[in-house]
């Protein structure tokens, strides 16, 4: 995963790692055939969903998500050779990481401005840069591999407040065959609703709990249309193949507007999902059976 | 309908109207192959569901109902030929009668005192008898066509209070094929839940709220294992062919400890069943026709 | 505990027990004063509710429950002194005791058949009787003390099928103060709904659902209204001067077109009431004193 | 609303009208007294809730929502006096700006590369910036008053390809007085569920439903705490003083691990809350009348 821990947040980190220069680009190359599938970061456990990868996956041609990666966040304090801490007046970052490292700074440099740059990477590119205009800042917080690749010296490591931050990849491809059930798996849909304003949740959350199914993420994404007209995207416990994730999908399919399948894909944690008794597929089977029974 | 008018409540009337003591032993008849329908008094407008014809039906051998019937609740009062109203001192009727005449009697009756009998019609056959004690009271409040049998006169007709009471009938058989669909269906089901309180009915009734399902009828009746133990015995809109009516099926089949599936069968008032948009057969196959094609 | 254990089941029985002829009667003489209290039986572990008792009091003056008493239902073979058991052709009962007896008959007098009575102590009374017809019956099934009563030998004792079974009785008396809250209560209510269908029933279920509230009983019972119109008589766990009953009560009557309160009592079995964190009185008093500083 | 007009969208846009660098910045200046109210924007019918806006009033000290304005998003093309369009082969602008003109560009600079700024007014500061390096595009895309500011050519008018696009702003002060409500309301406020899964989502939700309210906007923020771990921002009809907003903030209190009051206020709309029947103040009035007299 050298790839994955080189990328530190948001569509700008993106946009450094890969040839494509957005998250919506990198989907639409796959959509092109450009390129069998990229992986670009959904969610993020201190900024939450990626609103630019969401809005990406919600709309245009259907892609499908194939596996995720969870990817702990790390923060450097990065400078050119040579620099003396104490001589730090100002330090570049995107304003995503910013506030994942204020603790740090407030600590070891509480005189330090802050200067918002388009990506962490591009933080650490202007520090390196030797042409042109200086950097209004002499110091970048940025991923330990931008400072390595940019060849800045390390002023410390791991300052970011929260040890646990982790950004959640997931990889996408054009729709074809779903990945097989393993037995610890995830599915993620986008649910438009009939009419705009929220309180229609309700009835789509009831779809979830009468097959006990567990939700793990929910985002609303505004559709556009108008303020206040919101679809869900959703991740939940099980896989497309499991009997009560198909009837929820069913009746999803039935009393939204649309419903988006993204996908079902092993749990990056690979924690078993548990059916309760009553939503195992043989509960199901069982169910069906005596239906057809009295169908005759 | 001749049958069906000559009855007028509850377990002890059929049993004067049937070659069978009682509703238990009506549908034992029916079991043992010994006559092929019965129809039995299942609720009544003014009393309630008919407990024995619920128990009866819930236990034992299956059974299936093929259809139903609502017929007026109309009484008179009978007494033999020549008997003055005014010398009436004691009016004989089964119990379940009583509180239907009570306006009437406390106008026209004022002072006579009732006696409870096993059943309306053995009102009526006590005052015919010629052998024997004398039955402690001078006329009976019964069913017309028991003044008619028994040859009695009629004094009063139509002295129920609730002009508007009816008693529904359901016709019984051994389990075959099931009525064709006719767009105005009920169904009947019994359900005992896992655990014995009744805070679990809640997760039982949304299986049918989230398929748009109107229930009719619900009476809860003991299964006799412990106080408080109860399994619920529910009419329904729609027939079992229907898909939302099929998935409604299955849901409790695997929520419940057991499901007993009495039938599906015309509805009586021939009212058409509206599904909503969400919940027609075609919403159900469009649903599955998309589930379908993501399994792929 | 005598009067109690005499009463077998029904509102027969009572008619025997007390100075009362029904259930009906006794609780009008409540409500006309003439006594203070009275004890009727309202559900049945084998029989289920009590029709009469439940429906005497959703109507008429408001009366309110003080207490309730489970009484062990226990039924006797009792026959004329000097019966031999291989003489008997016919057994007397009411035909709700007959159900809970049938498994011994059965086994022991296989030959001998059903013949309904007014109640199993008529059934035993007329067995005593030594003036005018004969009963069509040798022996009756009835309780210990009707035997006893009417001098009657016993030919087999605990003749019951279901051990266990038991009739649960609650006191009657006219409104006034409700007996302290003991931390292990019971409240019963009658919801009237503001429109027919049972449908509605999720809506008033959901308002004990959010509250944490326990329901131990469930009965509809018609209004009288048209067929398909129903109320419903509900116990639940606690008492009125709980906050979590109080904001249910507040709940249910502000969604249904009526609701009687039936009081707040100490349970039988003395099994405390455990709330949950989120719906004691405490965190009740929390709430609304962070909204009260909300509203300033 | 001549501030409001010039702001075009999130934090940057922000950054550029105000003397605060972020939306974060300007909250902690309402906290620290230094000014007695900001407005920002909070929501964005393209881009969905302001995650800089909503994070920073979910934490720190508490403020209040005073009021809300609706502002029409229109977006220009600007260069430099002088500059024609067909020597344009770059655009700058904010990564959130650029979706919404995409289909103008499209249609009438396809050629155009598009160059990613820190914001709109930031892309068009440095087309008239004079010194150091060019910016590597020769166009801007930013709201009119940025143009003005920064004296640019208007090369194009109303360019979004949503002529219904609208920023949604709020007033924020710090706690004090709430606004008197006006009967067209709107309240604020987050939650904090005591386990991590969205799954309790339905709990809260119901607390909603059993009330009547209806949701204008929900979306879910990471606590920070871990991955999965969320918060909700919800805004619903009706004033903190209405009975029926009141219980239910009372019960999101108790089931929640905390809510945080965000404030009430007029509606931007003046669309006035219709409360149903059984939901309005009298209801509550009456409803809790009742529940005293049967305390006593």
């Amino acid at each position: 995963m050298a790839l994955a821990s080189w990328l530190d947040s948001d569509e700008a980190a993106l946009a450094a790692a890969t040839p494509f220069g957005t998250v919506a680009l990198a989907l639409d190359a796959v959509r092109a055939g450009e390129v069998d599938r990229v992986m670009v970061p959904i969610e993020n456990s201190v900024e939450g969903g990626v609103a630019a990868t969401l809005d990406a996956l919600n709309g245009g041609e259907p892609l499908i998500i194939q596996g995720e990666v969870l990817v702990p966040i790390t923060f450097v304090l990065a400078a050119p050779a040579g620099t003396d801490r104490s001589t730090i007046r100002g330090v570049g970052s995107h304003s995503h990481a910013w506030p994942q490292v204020r603790g740090w700074m407030a600590q070891h440099l509480p005189e330090a401005s802050y200067v918002p740059t388009l990506s962490t990477a591009a933080a650490a590119e202007a520090l390196a840069s030797t042409g042109g205009d200086r950097p209004p800042y002499e110091a970048a917080v940025c991923a330990p591999m931008a400072a390595e690749v940019f060849g800045l010296d390390v002023l410390a490591r791991d300052i970011g407040d929260n040890a646990a931050a982790v950004t959640r990849f997931v990889v996408v491809s054009r729709p074809g065959s779903v990945p097989e059930p393993t037995g610890a798996d995830k599915t993620t849909v986008v649910m438009f609703q009939h009419d705009d304003h929220p309180g229609g949740l309700l009835e789509l959350l009831e779809q979830f709990a009468t097959r006990g199914i567990n939700m793990t993420r929910l985002e609303s994404r505004p559709t556009g249309a108008a303020m206040g007209s919101y679809c869900f995207s959703i991740d939940f416990e099980g896989h497309v193949s499991d009997e009560r994730v198909g009837e929820t999908l069913v009746g999803l399919k039935r009393v939204c507007a649309d419903v988006r399948f993204l996908g079902s894909y092993a749990r990056a944690d690979r924690r078993p999902v548990q059916a309760t008794p009553t939503t195992t597929d043989a509960a199901y089977a069982d169910a069906r059976a005596w239906l057809h029974s009295l169908r005759g």
